[in-house]
């Protein structure tokens, strides 16, 4: 019998946009499972049948989706905005629960744009069958939508006053702004560093996320699974210019 | 004094993502303004207004963004999920929100990749000055992509019973759906129509919701702004194989 309160169901070996849910239920401490880690046939093959299984009256449309009880939840947005009701990670009232989605799904419209940078083409093609326009890409994502997008969650923490987006009280989007930089980190070292004086509060709200007693846990432990070349971030020295 | 419920601000000239929300408006019958399309200073100035203004306490992103009383909303998505209560658009259970919602986020995810055929390296270059790209990813979008989104909303109707994505009640990602393939057709003809044999119930829906007395009335009338080469689906004859 199972009694886990949430199965996550994601990619084993990356971050990818699983991440943004672990970094949720860590957070709160949340008694989760990440079934696709189990491993054998309790592992991916479970989480494929879900993806793709005859009896299954609402499917997502890909990973990561999130079980809770008899309810499948697809979308990394839309699982948070379930989530953050349930794990004190959003505000009780509609304005503020319609503002962090807001704020989530900027950062979703971010993360293809990170991702795009490496496969501007295709995800069925190699990078290096996509070098050139990778690099184009990349170049104008540097120069226009980057700072674009980073500016804008700094002047939304201005507004607030910080040191979280909403504020005081630390939401889910702050978590997902956290794998952000870090991940920009990761792929763009260079650029990132030159990034990251425009934007202090990004940065501070980046620092603050990575102290907190859960997230530190996690961070340090096992669970946690390192950035790599097969993820949304991936390093290219050609395109950390 | 403004009396109108809902100030709808976007583009003035193109569909883009505002016609997603546009057509949830219309659908209901919704008291609504579509500002910038005011002209003169009540119209894209009154927009950026509210998009830069330094009184703007949680500033939307980009447009579209939509205004209920005192409550600024951005993000097609975010601005469905509010509507969708409001107009009758969604289910009443929380369980069928996140369902419509989820569905939703996987549109946003297909504008963006038929957004990037024609812009695969970036909006700040013409399509000119990336032709051999847009190309290659149109190629690819249409081998691996297309398919899989559209194959899989045709099984999302086949689970449900049809005629609509939840089985016999409408809801707005019925509308955004129709969109898509009102766009498809606009931008690739020759590709969409061979896609068509293997989606039908898709083709259906379709079909269906521009039979729709509401729908079909503002499909007919001016504030349909006509498909053009400035929005998401540009028509190519080099990318419609």
């Amino acid at each position: 019998m199972n009694t886990t309160a949430y199965e996550l169901y994601y990619w084993p070996t990356i971050q990818g946009r699983g991440e943004f849910v672990r970094l949720a239920l860590e957070e709160a401490g949340a008694d989760y499972v990440d079934v696709a880690r189990r491993g054998g046939k309790r592992g991916v093959p479970a989480m494929m049948k879900l993806l793709d299984g005859p009896r299954i009256e609402r499917p997502p449309f890909a990973p990561p989706f999130l079980k809770a009880g008899k309810l499948i939840i697809g979308q990394t947005a839309d699982i948070l905005l379930y989530l953050g009701d349930r794990l004190g990670l959003a505000p009780r009232d509609e304005a503020g629960k319609l503002w962090v989605h807001q704020l989530q799904l900027t950062i979703t419209d971010l993360v293809v744009l990170i991702h795009d940078t490496h496969h501007p083409i295709s995800g069925y093609l190699y990078y290096e069958q996509q070098r050139a326009a990778a690099k184009l890409r990349t170049k104008y994502f540097w120069r226009y939508r980057a700072p674009k997008f980073l500016r804008y969650f700094e002047r939304v923490l201005a507004k607030s006053g910080g040191p979280y987006l909403l504020g005081r009280r630390l939401s889910y989007v702050d978590l997902s702004l956290f794998q952000i930089v870090e991940g920009l980190r990761y792929a763009f070292p260079k650029r990132m560093k030159r990034m990251e004086k425009n934007i202090p509060r990004v940065v501070a709200l980046h620092d603050r996320v990575a102290k907190r007693p859960r997230v530190a846990a996690y961070l340090a432990s096992k669970r946690r699974i390192a950035f790599s070349q097969w993820g949304i971030y991936r390093y290219f020295r050609a395109l950390d210019g």
